[in-house]
């Protein structure tokens, strides 16, 4: 399971005031925390800062990687913002979050995944807008892997996420994801497929254990990535016990060193 | 989602003492309780009395039908303690748990089946055993079906249990049971598949977080029944969020529901 740490990001209040005054302190401390957790890539997220994104992005790469060396999710569809952030960059393989089948979008940001050899974050998306279908959003990802490789950009270093709409505005939209998510993995194994967990629950109560839930559902069929927050002990719980579940932890050995360590919270 | 309330269980220390002294107050509260929290089914066992057991489980079906009309799940390989609790019952079509492909045991049970027009747990087991691999679960329940529905039984009476093995003793055991309920499903779908969920889990620490989370999966694979304790409120929990999130719950009517009576717990 690739976690992609999602708490430095300009959405969250705290966060924002930490950019916005240039305090590292909240920043470093996310990034070694969310690093120690398992995040496999730490996202670092600017987009609030609409005048001087590109600066502020490129303030947090350098702020995380004072502390850290593991790799960043560099998280902006700013082409500008993005190449800042690259050009800052000296950890390993960084991930671009994200490119989608937008025309214009997409001709700005391959060349940089191309260019500073990425990781990319695609979306399920094109100038139509965000796919109703299942149908819909497996030829959009077929085309953006066949896309991206015939640039040369090898199919694990492409993470698909296959866009999750909430299940209170439609009871099937879980099952869309998982179909995808199917498909799109027995189509291309060594492609990765990675989404963000909170928008399955949007507009409903108990959010968090909707959240847990789908995270080992979507799990079970063939998710191996989502950018989470690694410090929510039940939802890591969870994902901990799906390993052990979907035998993918070797004799269940993370499992059982997670409960000695008294980390599980369920 | 079929639930099969497991509480009356003379496994179970104060189950059995009860059950020892004929004392009615606890089995027929377990009873209402189970029903009350949604059991489709009140499974019932008095396994531990080898000497009496058709006696002791035709006084169970007898103390429970007394306060409740839910039907009966009667546990049992032995046949002439289902024939005496087939006998008591009055309450609707019960099921019987369980026959095997064992020869002998088959040939005792599935009269009883036919005759008294009951549905029926049939396990992936035969003579040679519990098997090891899916194929090996797949063929077993093939010829189960095909045999049962040869005599008249539907296929949706019919539920099949593929035999969980705890994946403490072998990481894929997980695996296995999600497969072989995924192309039970595929090849019958009519037919119902249930299990028991703690014997995943066994040996290992943190067993309700590893039960809850199995259950999620299965689900996810196409479980659509389960013997399990409708009183466990955390793993009612996950039950009601995996139906939301697989889209069986329309609108997330009934997830709300359990939210707004406060009996959600994560």
């Amino acid at each position: 399971m690739i976690i992609i740490g999602e708490k430095i990001n300009s959405t969250i209040k705290s966060v924002k005031e930490a950019i916005e005054s240039y305090d590292d302190k909240l920043i470093k401390e996310l990034a070694v925390k969310q690093g120690d957790a398992g995040a496999a890539f730490i996202d670092v997220n600017a987009g609030m800062f609409y005048d001087d994104e590109p600066k502020r992005l490129e303030w947090l790469v350098n702020t995380v990687q004072e502390v850290t060396s593991t790799p960043l999710s560099i998280d902006s569809p700013n082409p500008k913002a993005l190449l800042f952030a690259l050009k800052a960059n000296k950890n390993k393989k960084p991930i671009i979050n994200s490119i989608t089948a937008e025309k214009e979008r997409y001709s700005a940001v391959m060349p940089l995944a191309v260019e500073y050899n990425t990781g990319i974050i695609a979306l399920c998306m094109d100038d139509s807008g965000m796919p109703e279908t299942v149908e819909d959003r497996v030829k959009i990802a077929q085309g953006l892997i066949e896309n991206l490789t015939a640039e040369g950009i090898p199919l694990n270093d492409i993470y698909i996420d296959p866009m999750v709409r909430p299940i209170g505005t439609g009871s099937h939209y879980g099952k869309v994801v998982f179909d995808t998510i199917r498909i799109i993995k027995t189509q291309y194994p060594k492609v990765h497929i990675t989404c963000g967990l909170s928008n399955i629950s949007f507009g409903l109560p108990g959010r968090k254990l909707l959240n847990q839930t789908f995270l080992i559902a979507a799990l079970a069929f063939g998710l191996d990535s989502a950018i989470l927050d690694p410090l929510d002990k039940k939802l890591m719980s969870s994902l901990f016990a799906a390993e052990a579940i979907l035998g993918v932890d070797d004799y269940c050995m993370n499992y059982i060193e997670k409960f000695r360590e008294d980390e599980l919270e369920f």
